[in-house]
């Protein structure tokens, strides 16, 4: 017999919409089926509860034996009240937040990110989507980049949290660990990008869409590069994740 | 003596989130400072109105000389209500929609873009500001697309939309009117982008997120292109945004 979602737990799961209720407790929610069956799929990744409606696992064909003291059955418009979608899904999982342990090897010898206060919940999900894309396994970010298990960044990033590790730190702590990586940065005015040579190892930093790279994070840019602007374009700027896919589109593939 | 915003104004000026109302009255908002400054100082946009607080008019020295007769004098609360933001800012402005024509000399001898069913607000504006820094100046897009005023698509645009110019239009009787043009399409399995000769003219068609680009639109597509991953890379695909940036990076810069 499977568990009814109480009032109470209504109430905490609701709270978990902020970054305060998230970091007290240390979880997550995902939602929506797709992301849901991948999380429990995972073998690195603990599980709380599986929030759903009586009718989402009639149609799964047996989840409960793997997870049944975990299922809450919810009705939909208690999963209306949980949601941080505009419209809610039938299924939705609370899960540990992931301590990522940077692999110090594969930082050294491949490409990284580092998120220079990206604060955008979609830019920053639609980033880890595209090292996800471009095997980029690890990105890190400034301690005031927004959350990574803000409902909108963990959407936006179609399951690549999962497998991009994110790793919160200070510039200075990281070029302590790793001195000798040469520091790609995108600035206004750098080599331009599809001119210069590219080393197939190293730190891209990618700066906020208003501010650009902090000053404090641009002394350690080692190599300063620019998405060259066509004479006739009108744009001030690129949207930071349009940026970082051109860049890292580019390192790949030079 | 400026005019104080009236009550049925407002109400007006609300119902113009909604495309319908938007069609019907034939304009659209733009809202903030930088960027309704930006729309006051083209010569080819008529302006309806500016609405804004008295202490936005008292720090521009003399922007009633120009615009009196269209200035509406709002209370922040007023704002608050017409606003399509989180938060309201001090300015809007209401001007008619721009009909775009498309410039067929150019068009036949640079690049240019077609959006197929792109249907969020954000990638939408997005890809527009896309264009603009690439210097790409005319961008169609499918009937079924949003709408270029749809608010949350001309805020994405960061004012590109009065710089490129947007036509909607059916494959088909694009093809009619260009049949010599080469026509560009990015798919999941098509020709390496960066291993493939790319002209300095044609069509690029964007296919929507979910569903790529329709069938009606891919039988015109005569270099299916691809934006290749990297072989360790776990995500399906890239946001419809980011592949227009990194497609139009690649053709700017061969």
């Amino acid at each position: 017999m499977l568990q009814i979602l109480s009032k109470s737990k209504t109430k905490y799961l609701r709270s978990l919409k902020l970054s305060k209720f998230r970091q007290m407790y240390n979880n997550f929610i995902v939602e929506g089926e797709k992301i849901a069956l991948e999380l429990l799929a995972q073998t690195n990744i603990e599980i709380e509860n599986i929030v759903c409606t009586q009718e989402w696992i009639d149609k799964q064909g047996g989840i409960e034996r793997d997870f049944g003291d975990k299922i809450l059955i919810a009705k939909p418009k208690d999963m209306d009240q949980i949601t941080a979608l505009k419209t809610a899904t039938e299924v939705l999982v609370v899960a540990k937040q992931i301590n990522s342990e940077p692999d110090a090897e594969k930082i050294s010898q491949d490409l990284s990110l580092f998120l220079d206060t990206i604060q955008n919940p979609g830019n920053f999900g639609t980033i880890l989507r595209i090292a996800d894309w471009f095997g980029i396994s690890t990105v890190f970010c400034s301690p005031d980049s927004v959350d990574l298990y803000n409902p909108k960044v963990i959407q936006a990033t179609m399951g690549a949290f999962l497998r991009v590790a994110v790793i919160k730190t200070d510039f200075s702590a990281l070029k302590e660990t790793y001195p000798d990586l040469p520091v790609y940065g995108t600035v206004l005015e750098g080599e331009n990008l599809f001119k210069t040579s590219l080393e197939s190892k190293g730190i891209i930093v990618i700066g906020s869409e208003g501010k650009g790279i902090s000053a404090a994070t641009k002394e350690y840019v080692s190599h300063p590069i620019t998405i060259p602007a066509h004479p006739d374009g009108g744009a001030e700027s690129l949207n930071a994740a349009v940026a970082t896919g051109i860049v890292c589109a580019a390192f790949r593939n030079n």
